[in-house]
């Protein structure tokens, strides 16, 4: 059975997102890749967290665990909120209409939830 | 099948109280409140945002949910830990015995569990 | 059916440790300990709060949740990049390889998540 995990940020605080990929890189140091099925969810003010202009310093380490499988998930109700588009963000990033509710549908679908 | 959620406050911080309550009405946008199950639990010094004298600014928010079907949940035992009576909060909080063993009940019945 | 939970502490806070102490104490007033299955998982920085010299105001507290059957989680992985070694942790402490794996396993077999 694969590990399946959401782990949520949504605070604009860079060490909780330091935190929270960290805890992946060492979710997948412990299990293969192929074995696990991982999101990071990013909601509230969280999401300006992914700006191409703020990112710079994590941004190879989020493209890296984005070619692992890692995926990158951000509301875009809070994008709208922000007055932020989707250009703006680092590449991994997808745009899902609302955070919460995706939150919701992973764990209906037996993803643990962990918030850094 | 329902979006079942509970929301989990703890410290006497407003911006998470308000972080809820947006997350709540953006998933009330996203599902149909009749297709929704959505509890706020509040224990730790979370509780005294719910303090008449305090939550004026967020009343008419919470009483807004409140009617669509959203129940605020109260832990007893921190209210009488920081010498609270139920009279003395909003009207649409319910006082309930143990706030964390109604978040394992409820996360046993399926709810997913959102921690602004 | 027991009630089965995984408190998740990641920050070096005490208040926080204080909040999730207190949580499980109340747990275990409503609910017989021995129909109860409790984890406080620590991982990040909040695993410095287990050591000998930090944790003497609540080490009697962990000492008697621990009797009572509570389990003291704290992730090697967040020991080794802090230099900390079993030794210095208090007693009750259990050192696991991945915190955040054992969280995933924890939620995959039914405990509930809350994160103090």
């Amino acid at each position: 059975m694969k590990a399946k995990a959401v782990f949520h940020i949504d605070w604009e605080r860079e060490e909780t997102l330091v935190m929270a990929l960290n805890n992946i890189a060492n979710l997948l140091k412990a299990v293969p890749a192929e074995e696990t099925s991982v999101f990071l969810l990013a909601n509230g003010s969280a999401v300006k967290l992914f700006l191409l202009k703020r990112a710079f310093q994590y941004a190879s380490n989020i493209q890296g665990l984005s070619e692992m499988g890692v995926r990158f998930l951000v509301c875009s109700n809070s994008l709208e909120n922000f007055g932020i588009a989707r250009e703006e963000l680092v590449e991994s990033c997808e745009a899902i209409p609302a955070g919460v509710l995706e939150l919701i549908r992973l764990q209906t679908e037996g993803y643990a939830y962990i918030k850094p």
